[in-house]
């Protein structure tokens, strides 16, 4: 699965994909998220992570297609610090597109 | 770079991109193509295309903000047919935001 948190600034929720996320669980945060706030934020560090994700969104356009919320998602940089060290990590928006 | 060739249905330009693809040579050809049709699709196989394709996108955002243009991506799953064998494959759209 992956980590729930929320956005210090507007209060967006963050989900945290890893390598080892299933795809279909993340695809059901999302489109759980995404049916409660329209909005969701996913941060990913490395290229195994980002797969997963990206996997995710595609299953969770499926099941949220049938209700006629078609999401997009917009890639950009982030700098993480993690153990005290930072990385640019990848950030992608998923927003319902009205 | 990105190998670059049109949808057989609808004329979309197609990139195909590579582990080995360079984000900001492919960022160029992504701003140039939505520049001149709104529209372009990147189609990637395994993940450290995709990361590249990512990066990509993100990096054509700051290429395009500047005009006013808003950049959105959306991932499906394709099929594809390499050497006789049938692959899946991630397609992405990525459209101008009106």
């Amino acid at each position: 699965m992956a980590q729930r948190e929320h956005h210090k600034q507007d209060r967006t929720e963050v989900l945290r994909v890893s390598s080892k996320s299933k795809p279909n669980a993340v695809a059901g945060a999302v489109a759980g998220v995404i049916r409660e706030k329209g909005r969701v934020e996913i941060q990913i560090i490395g290229a195994g992570a980002l797969n997963q994700a990206i996997k995710a969104i595609a299953i969770a356009r499926g099941f949220l297609a049938p209700s006629g919320i078609d999401i997009v998602c917009i890639p950009s940089f982030c700098d993480v610090v993690i153990d005290g060290q930072e990385r640019t990590a990848i950030r992608l928006v998923v927003e319902a597109r009205s």
